[in-house]
């Protein structure tokens, strides 16, 4: 369960021997990808090293309050005028998650990929890949321990935040003995817990709430109670004020039914199309499902973008699914 | 941090040197109380010793799935004959939590006192109290440790499920470095984590998720967002088929909206009464609020039962919230 050793060295080298680094996170940032971008720049400042910190947009506004968070640039409101000879890429799958921070790569670029991602195919100069990690938080946890840097509040509460968001609290499958070991010992460095749970994974804005109860307000189950859906159409975006964003989580009220083996949220996006989100129990594979329609994902969470009317639509995805159960 | 050493050699030497336990834990036994029984018994049966254990009603239907869950026996279906000269309480504030269950304590009969409330009164003849531990759980997972019993995944799931049900899912204040690694401990005995979290924090049944839904859409916000509340009638009772535990939890929907300090449930009980549910964010003290409507409760979590109509007492209460704020 550890992460490697060879793989720990040759990133220490890396950070080591060189200077000026671009540090850079995936698309869309989450909470582990602005913690694990921090986490470096803080590991980076340690060791007396220049860095600068960049993202394709702009990070959560709810991340605000991690330290050094306002110096990770925007590179759509602020571009750089320069390109940089080594980067460090954090919880990347892949080359293209990096999106158009790419642009400030020099030709040739030597990359340290540090991901937890199953499917990263190692693109990097030096790679950290460790996939049974729960979070890229977990592997930079290991290497700051391995590098014998004593942490401080401010990086704790970085790494504390990568755990929290990406095991859902605590509550995934990739809460392992090591993840719960971790989060102790950076509690240990006076990170507020609690508060960060509140924070991250209670909030809720209003128009988040309003959108919620739209949804549950058009519940459905399937006669025998094993399938439960919801559905959210453009009228119920623009009376609530919800962002796309404000939808994540809804899919989980129909899917936490007891009885119920798959969950999913319709999202009508015009007259003529629909996407559907799916969540499994872990009885049917709805990536088979979502794949039937020309979407993906994973067995437990997959999703379609499907052309049709909302009723239609309902009607085919309910038969597809009943046939897997 | 740790329990008291002295106190672990006497809950130890009551352990070792009697024998023919009742074992029992408060009415309406929640997670902590129904683990903890359960692994007291487990304890007991390692040492080889007699006992019973019961509580004054049922255990809640999702709990049984911890290891001999069905031996603790619901006194209000299934009376003793005897009475019991060795008695041991879990996470019994006082000797009335323990509620039906002292009429087979014999005369003079001689108590472990085990649990974690800070106000408990220390009504035992032997006092195992550890006021800052999260759970009562948690003092035991420290007796297990102490008396050199290895865990079993029996035993480990049944602690789990006390520090899991009263942190929250590890959100509470109460989360401290200690419990994560107690939790990290357990997990390396084979606990599904996960599955109980899901389980015991996740699930909702078809009423509660309906009660829910009508609980949401009478959603309101005093004017400045600080104060938000939802109400429930007797007619959504009826109609959604949900019964009063399934009312627990609502209350947070107000209080995590962005903004809110106080969030609020009122309950109509009927034409001339009302139960009103309040939750602070931290700014106002809702016990002081409660105890002006005649209820009580803590700073954070505080209730009333007040006389008079809905619309009328909304306003009252909305009043006096703004006046601490």
């Amino acid at each position: 369960m550890q992460t490697n050793e060879q793989e720990l060295r040759d990133a220490q080298a890396f950070l080591m021997e060189h200077d000026d680094f671009l540090v850079v996170s995936h698309v869309q940032p989450d909470g582990d990808a602005v913690s694990s971008t921090l986490a470096v720049g803080w590991l980076l400042s340690c060791l007396g090293k220049n860095y600068t910190m960049v993202n394709e947009g702009p990070i959560p506004r709810r991340m605000s309050y991690l330290w050094h968070a306002d110096q990770i640039i925007d590179l759509s409101e602020n571009p750089l005028e320069t390109t940089y000879k080594h980067v460090i890429c954090v919880d990347c799958a892949d080359f293209q998650r990096v999106g158009q921070t790419q642009k400030y790569f020099a030709e040739k670029a030597h990359i340290l990929n540090i991901d937890h991602h199953p499917t990263n195919d190692a693109y990097g100069s030096v790679n950290l890949i460790h996939p049974k990690a729960a979070a890229t938080a977990e592997i930079l946890f290991d290497l700051i321990e391995f590098m014998g840097i004593e942490l401080t509040e401010d990086v704790a509460t970085a790494l504390y935040t990568g755990l929290l968001t990406d095991t859902g609290g605590f509550r995934y499958s990739n809460t392992t003995p090591k993840v719960m070991a971790a989060a102790s010992k950076l509690l240990q460095y006076g990170v507020d817990g609690p508060g960060l749970s509140e924070l991250l994974l209670e909030q809720l804005t209003y128009p988040q709430l309003r959108v919620l109860t739209k949804a549950l307000n058009k519940l459905q189950l399937s006669e025998d109670g094993t399938i439960g859906w919801v559905s959210i159409t453009p009228e119920d975006m623009i009376e609530t004020g919800a962002a796309n964003e404000d939808l994540e989580g809804i899919v989980n009220y129909p899917r936490n039914i007891q009885g119920v083996e798959v969950g999913m949220l319709f999202k009508v996006i015009n007259d003529n199309a629909v996407k559907v989100s799916l969540r499994s129990a872990g009885k049917v594979d709805v990536a088979a499902v979502a794949q039937s329609f020309g979407g993906g994902g994973h067995v437990r969470a997959a999703g379609a973008r499907i052309e049709g009317n909302l009723e239609q639509i309902i009607k085919q995805v309910v038969e597809r699914v009943k046939v897997q159960l």
